[in-house]
């Protein structure tokens, strides 16, 4: 199945079989796409297969519900999702597929986020949504969460998160500080 | 068709032909049952037909998606839709339908509304979701403007809503300030 | 009557005898307008007849309240007012008519439009104001949801809503997609 | 002219001719009452004679309008106007008179009085509402500032302020502390 | 006494004896004053006399305590103060003063006039601010309803008021909805 | 290694070897115990061990800090956090552990989980934490989103979740509309 | 010099020559004495002496200004002040003292203490109000931090802080997990 | 012990034995620098000596908890702490010391600054954080209470700080004044 195939981001050498992505990033809008480059480029840095979607839980939502539907059996392992406004795109992927769906609230409209913090993380019990910070920062920490999924089943990628850890730290704790001086 | 049909409310004598219900009141869950019975209140008041169900935008969304596909189908004029926390119901309704839909939203999180509120109104440009107060009060204007909307085509019923708004006033003007004498 | 006339909009050739306008759009200042004209271009787009006026509930009380009560009368169907700030337009109005009146809170002063749309939504009982998302998208939708209320009885209009949301599927399933590979 | 004439607080001996009130006291619904008779109680101890009316921005807006249109006319001087949800009493009354109009959101929707709050004291440029904090300490509030009001026309009126100031001052530093040894 | 005197307004050839301003305006630091002066351009239309300060209740409290007591004596019958942040200034003079107080909350920090009208309008019971909307707005009101106020002792204010509120009406009927032609 | 050992749930006899838990449940504070035991009945459901600790980011750093570290190295696959007020506990797991921690913010202090909330979501870039809805909803929510992770390595765990997910969309549908007849 | 002398608390026999008090804990109503409690209990086990006084910013505004004032000369080394609603008081004693100032909103109002948090947090530059969490927790953390400050000067201070850190470590560590098992 | 170490303040010949610094100023990013540079020109205007780190207590939370842990035996008397988004990191400090730990929440995030303020004030029982206003302002008042606790055993220092408060009345009073004649 093909599913009008897009983007598709850096192959993971390791953990993926015939270059099938292990990430789905879908966005409501393609006026997200400068947010959610964010996810593209963590993902990039650690070698993460992904693919890219504009699907809309209310332009087009028998399209999401078939991605939703297919992408486990496609070979998918985490879905990313950001919206803005009365952002459902992450509920309504997770009402369709027992995947892990990761939300990333979008601040586009006069609220600054706020509204689409709160319809992505107040869903009912039963259909779990993993919300991020609103905006880049939360873009980002969603690719990194979904890393931190794949690396249960990835000793490699566990060993890459925990260097990125320390190299976090260093840089906070030397180079930063150097700069100060 | 009768999917999974339930209660159905007072038949409206006037508009309706073979007893299709005019209205259909849909609700995310059963504790949400006492915030909605406003609108049924409302409806029986005017003799405007309606059914109700109970259907999960997260829960239930394949059953949520048939119900808003086939209510034009099945004689249903305008929907109805009260739903609390990240309340996608009825949005996912406008989704699926050129029905207008009417969005109620309900405080049954720790927010008091306020997360149901701006899920419920906050839609993007292209589905419009009418979006009326938090809670019973909401509920009762939901039905009221639903008997707006039919009484554009039906003339008596728009006497009725007449008639009520003189009633509304007399009783505020007269009644209400006897009490405090 | 011919109460101040002014803009008028497209020619519904459909389903309006005489060239009276069906939708009336209100605003409470010209400053409101870059708003509002969305509503105009989706109800260009739909070749849904309306008239324009500029009337404020609070500096203009008795011309909105003439309006309001006779515009059921010169055939205009749905109004549709948006305001900022305590926004009364549209509740000032719903007082005094029992035609659907649709909201559009505009985000104008400093609170970003949380003002104007709690005072526009959190609607008392028995007077409803259907409630759209703040600023242009909320303009676009109060204009998209006027036309689904009046395609309820113009099947051609009907006709029109599901290609539009057929169109929109498209747009955002293939062409945004390609504009990502 | 009577007006759906109703209770009448205290006979200020000082300042009133003929028994006509000074301020007049209205209210959304009866079911604000037990906020606004704050209001009564404070005026009663100033001996400012005030009339109460229950009257609706929205169920009752004729009666509202003839009102404010009257007030001034029949002797009143300051308007205190008590409401809740999207609270547009006080701004409607404002936009039909020129007498100082005070407004008292009321908490009763679920949030908590932060709607009414929104809807009272974010007037547009042109039509001022002089807005006292939620609830009952808004009332009493709106009664002292009627009385500065009034005071500025009647010398013993500004003595009894002065003279609550102080005892007000003493309660607080001798009496209060007292009971805490 | 004469107390830092400076600017003063448009003198009211009405209702003033010797030139004593009426109104004071008072606000928390010179970066408010652009928002304060469209207090002083509403009140120099009504030639309505004034005088302006800067005195802050937290940098200068003996200052703003010392004015708030004398103001009275020096035939201030208004007081007018902006303030921006935990906005204390209103309610630190309504503390030393039986005069009305009207607040003035400006949008300086980053919560956009969330945090000034909440210490602005949450006054406990005994002590009233009136509070008008947040920023330019805001203190437009300001000065009408200080205007308000002392148009109860002077007819011809109260005339002019009237004349401005026609005025303000055929300004949005007419001239704003010529406009739209 | 024992760390001050306690309350276990379920073995999951499926996905565990020698008894160790899979999924690591902490909680700021006893008093949090009645809203996180909807996360211990969820894994109980799908019989996937856990542990539970009281552990505070504040009043137990080091012990928080040596529970985080040597989570994974014990066999630990998730980490779910619950804390109210300032919740820092999820924030301060996720600095020190490369396994995937998820949040709950309780509604414990008076602005009823929007401080805790706030205080879990919004995570700066590089230390992601997936949060979920506050309070006993979002307990459960982050033991079903526990599941999903794990699921990714155990298909039988993934059957259920489909089954559970089935059986969940079945009870809205027939059972709590049958109640409704 | 007596000041309106009343409770005072504990006796520290450490650090305070004739039994002059070290902290003083004001509040703006007796309503707040049950919040103010938890400060008291704290200081009463480091047996840090404290004296009690109500004191409103706007009631009694000139015997709050003369105590700030003294304080320092009377051998008060912090204050602490509770306040609800526009939470004047603490900006107010900041205003007339050097000495520190820690301030406790109070959630009195409808609005949950967002208003007191806000009136005492946003102190503008120059004046600072140290500004602790909302209600009973708050309070008590408001004498812990008095402590560190007395601590500063008083080893044997800082070693029972210390003391107090360990216990409440172990407490959550041991004591609380045990409850579990 | 030397720790990464950086930039120094004004050497304050008062009160400090061989050039440690008193007050330590961290912050979660180098881009806070110029919000928290506020802090380091009151100091600097105080000659109280000062350290700058940059530490997250996120991204490198094992040098936040050595900074922490060490401060108090290295001489620091009063640690400032600004963070922006979830900010933990004047929580994490506190935790680590019985050191006075004053916050400012950064207005970085799309919300303002409501994230931080909530994250750092909201504080549990036994662990305080003095949180300031947000932004510049709060880091402006950061350090002049770090400078009010210090002058409790620095006798020049408190007449330094009585000589401001002078110094800012009499530029409200006096300087500002006179820029509006």
């Amino acid at each position: 199945m093909s599913l009008f195939c897009i983007k598709q981001g850096v192959k993971d050498k390791m953990s993926q079989k015939e270059n099938v992505p292990l990430v789905g990033i879908l966005m409501g809008s393609d006026s997200d796409l400068s947010v959610m480059e964010e996810a593209f480029k963590a993902l990039d840095a650690f070698e993460v297969s992904y693919e890219v979607r504009i699907l809309s839980a209310h332009r087009s939502p028998e399209a999401t519900s078939a991605y939703a539907q297919s992408a486990a059996d496609r070979g998918i392992r985490v879905l990313i999702a950001g919206a803005g406004w009365a952002a459902h795109l992450a509920g309504v992927l997770a009402a369709d597929t027992v995947l892990p769906v990761i939300g990333v609230p979008i601040d586009s409209s006069p609220l600054q986020g706020m509204d689409s913090l709160l319809a992505t993380v107040q869903m009912p019990p039963g259909i779990p949504v993993a919300t991020m910070a609103i905006g880049k920062g939360g873009a980002r920490n969603a690719a990194l969460f979904a890393v931190q999924i794949l690396a249960l089943q990835d000793p490699a990628l566990a060993d890459k998160l925990r260097a990125q850890k320390r190299k976090m730290a260093d840089e906070v704790v030397f180079d930063k500080n150097r700069k100060l001086e």
